[in-house]
């Protein structure tokens, strides 16, 4: 893979273009209880009020909106226990396109729900590795098209967009603080952010139980698994990134950190109860950094971007409790 | 009472001028997957955002800074079980004052704690109505000042800000729905709001089983009580309102409408699943107007207040469940 194929600032804006009819820019705010916590106002991208509730659905709808008639003549398919499974449905019912979802076991019985109510097909099955095995059998099989959540430029250039808007509503930032997952956000987000703003300071957060792509890092590879990922913030928790996220994160994220569980906890409680925003706990691993001082916070110049708000009742009273 | 004691344009303008160093304006926005849910764009007047997690900071610092040395002196005193309490606490520390508040028994331990940690001594006494003759002891024993929660002037026009921040924020706006307990909010709201735009239809909303308001129109009686108040929405159920607010409400308000229990927990789902805020049952209700079609909706032109975020555990798990 080389940095050439990484979508630049014209594709993103291309990108911002072709998703504007159907995705309005989500607000960037302070919320004083929260400032009030953290002795200084902070800002918030709230990607929590995006429709289907994250980023995701930025993403999903560039790359369906950007496709073909040959791409989306037999249908959709991708494996995703969450966010990505609920944009990708809305974004293929735009163009009255199927969709066919891969679950592992033990997904979220809220998301299956909105993922079906969406109109996809869900299928549940084994483990995330026996899923992704469904998921591709079902690609070669039945000529399904399969769509990655993270690792696809133009998944990329969609998420790009959200550094678009901070372009244009945070002028004064100084620092960007963003949870790391398989790296589809920080990626576009950093592409669009540094190609204007290169002085701007850019943060990934991983929880410490799946910090994948600071193990990429670490091994220069980015076809390093973890053995296992185990964390409460289920959105950031891939087994592997992808050749294209590691390689937009080495050109464009200054620091990579991680978060502890209790640290993710406190921070989702604060969030709930201080910001007042819904947002699940891989939102709040940002504010997890600043409160365990794993990256500095500097007041009006800082901003989070808060990544979703799929936030099941169990983890509400995990969380509260 | 006459209306001419009421406050006028400039006396909340004057309020603005005074509060606004220490309380930001709030967003007024919509989104998405809410607007997806009404078949257009409804707008959110985001007071759960507020210092102290609703409006109330407003009417209570106003009065707080607007307060002489006597007022201050010995201390304040009032009866609250909820938003109220934390807004006052918050107002009197900025300016050194003390508080106690008396709450009835069963108060969310919640809010107690939050208001002790804003300063305040709490001290739990009986049923309201024995709360409130504690309080009014402490007045008259100890000198103590009581700030009423709602029937003060002062506490009016901190409320009527709010109504300034949409005359500038929804100017295409033709209707407001707002949440009625004890009538403060939308008595100075509808004051602002009405004498710059008298051609805003303000609807205001109670719980059946606690329209307090409504039987106080209906017996032309501002003193008319309720034998029982019954609702889920805790933070609107006063047992009568008080002679400045209905003095108010019958000059600025064009309807009260009533809505159901269910509806009110419906209407919670609602907010905190596809607005993805999260806020208490009472602010709720407006949203349920609409979806029980007692208020009428026209997309881009209907304001709704979301009036406080201080919802407890157990309400999220009965209103999720």
């Amino acid at each position: 893979m080389t940095e050439s194929s990484l979508p630049d600032l014209q594709t993103i804006q291309e990108a911002e273009t072709r998703i504007r009819p159907y995705l309005q820019e989500t607000p960037a705010l302070t919320v004083s209880d929260l400032n009030a916590l953290m002795e200084g106002p902070l800002w918030l991208k709230l990607e929590n009020l995006q429709r289907t509730g994250s980023f995701k659905a930025r993403g999903a709808l560039n790359w369906v909106l950007g496709a073909d008639e040959d791409e989306l003549r037999d249908g959709l398919v991708t494996v995703s226990a969450g966010n990505h499974a609920l944009a990708l449905a809305w974004a293929a019912a735009q163009r009255k396109t199927h969709l066919t979802v891969v679950m592992p076991e033990g997904s979220s019985p809220l998301k299956i729900r909105r993922t079906e109510a969406l109109g996809a097909d869900v299928i549940i099955r084994g483990t995330i590795q026996e899923a992704v095995a469904h998921c591709h059998a079902l690609r070669d099989k039945q000529g399904l098209t399969l769509v990655h959540p993270y690792n696809d430029p133009r998944v990329m250039a969609g998420q790009g967009t959200v550094g678009l808007e901070l372009l244009r509503q945070c002028p004064d930032m100084k620092r960007v603080i963003c949870p790391i997952g398989g790296g589809g956000l920080i990626s576009g987000l950093g592409l669009a952010l540094k190609s204007e703003r290169p002085d701007v300071e850019l943060i990934g957060v991983e929880p410490e139980g799946a910090a994948t792509m600071r193990n990429a890092w670490d091994r220069n590879d980015a076809d390093a698994a973890l053995d296992t990922v185990e964390t409460w913030a289920a959105s950031l928790a891939p087994a592997v990134v992808g050749n294209h996220t590691f390689a937009a994160t080495r050109q464009v994220v200054d620091h990579i950190v991680t978060v502890t569980e209790a640290g993710i906890r406190q921070a989702t409680q604060h969030l709930l109860s201080d910001a007042h925003l819904f947002v699940e706990p891989g939102a709040s691993v940002g504010l997890a950094a600043l409160l365990e001082n794993k990256a500095a916070f500097s007041p009006d110049e800082t901003v989070l971007v808060l990544t979703g708000a799929n936030l099941d009742l169990e983890q509400v009273v995990r969380c509260l409790d």
